[in-house]
């Protein structure tokens, strides 16, 4: 979706090593905004997001108008149950139809551009596997190339919706990582816990402002994303929070 | 889905002239039969088609078992909202889900196959537009190839369910496309006229024995599939009718 971080450039500098050819996509996605969400304020830095691309060794920029990714008649949509209705897919979150649009949107990216590969970002861990699971179910034929979140030097997720912060939001941001620390350690280090106990600890750590809004911790089994019933490993330990109206998402993946 | 006829073989047929390479895949759907469905008694005669296939001159044959095209785990369903709520996709007909299990399956074949052109029967209109659509939305790279409807001696659109029907329901089956053909004649014939004048026509030919149950009958747009408010071309007229136990479709496009 543009709006470039050092996270994107280092999908595009593994694409670039590995494959003979690197095309990089730039599409802020209106299907996969809900009609309260940030689609219109959200960054489109076009020509900056062009030099980097450029910069990082993108053979092709794809940077379609909308019109031409969703013509008049337009009707199809490829949903992904069961991944889709925890985590950001919960009704009290974004929901499903937000992972509606981007199975959609990226199917359509499959068919035009035929990669052999395709890198995403883990911080976004439950898109990853919607996306994973719906190549795989509809035999796309795409390796899915999972890639590790870059951070900040302070730990905070990059993300272009950072840009959105307050200097004093911006300094309160990185607990959302430290927090989830604190779920990992109990994780790490002691058994056959409830997995409130884990989500608890990271709530309280989360809870020392009040300016900090928890939309959902949640412990889910890494590959169904459905909630683990006792805290065991491999797990993926997962939150998303407001800091004012900032929404930020942040998870560990626990194995 | 196998229980081959001469239609099925016009495909193949015309396919092994265009094209350098045929497959032809034979797989009885489950998701696209409704509960209440022929799903267990569909014909299943696969030493006869496989045979047939050979001699019509396919290069391969893909007759996968259900786990391999729906293992655990499988959670994708391809939707064409619009095209899919009327016809066979009315509630009071086969239902939405009927279109949603076909999008899905055909999404599937073409990115196991990787096909130039895939060849589809008229007798099933709709399915044909929602195979172009999704096609056509999800940038498959496909050409979708419509083939004309075979018929036998008397009109009967040919179909793997003329099978089930009995001697006499037999001889009552080509009535279907006769009474179709009521329609098409004021189509072409008369100016102005409400849709209920054509689709009553047709309704009439039909009522001529208590043994045909009228399941639909329909003037649509031939690419909408939405119902006209004008009876003019172009058009399809379109019908479904039970003879017994039995379901038989069939259509006219009025260009």
């Amino acid at each position: 979706m543009g709006a470039l971080h050092a996270g994107h450039l280092s999908l595009v500098t593994r694409s670039v090593r590995e494959n003979d050819r690197t095309i990089a996509s730039v599409f802020v996605n209106p299907t996969q905004f809900g009609p309260t969400e940030d689609f219109s304020r959200y960054p489109r830095p076009f020509a900056r997001d062009r030099r980097m691309l450029i910069d990082a060794g993108v053979d092709a920029l794809f940077a379609p108008p909308p019109a031409v990714m969703y013509p008049e008649g337009f009707e199809t949509t490829v949903t992904v149950a069961g991944l889709t209705d925890t985590l950001c897919g919960a009704p009290s979150s974004r929901g499903p139809a937000h992972f509606a649009g981007v199975a959609t949107v990226v199917a359509k990216l499959f068919g035009i551009v035929r990669p052999d590969r395709a890198y995403f970002g883990l911080k976004d861990f439950q898109q990853v596997r919607v996306i994973e699971q719906m190549t795989a179910d509809l035999n796309l034929g795409v390796r899915v190339v999972r890639c590790p979140t870059v951070r900040e030097g302070d730990g905070l997720a990059m993300s272009s919706r950072n840009a959105y912060l307050s200097v004093e939001d911006r300094a309160l941001a990185p607990r959302l990582h430290v927090s989830l620390q604190q779920g990992v350690k109990l994780l790490l280090f002691k058994r056959n816990m409830s997995p409130k106990t884990v989500t608890g600890a990271v709530r309280n750590a989360l809870a020392s402002t009040k300016r900090i809004e928890i939309e959902y911790v949640e412990l889910v089994h890494p590959i169904s994303l459905q909630a683990l019933k006792v805290a065991r490993r491999p797990a993926l330990l997962a939150a998303a929070v407001r800091i004012g109206k900032t929404r930020l998402i942040d998870n560990v993946l626990v194995t």
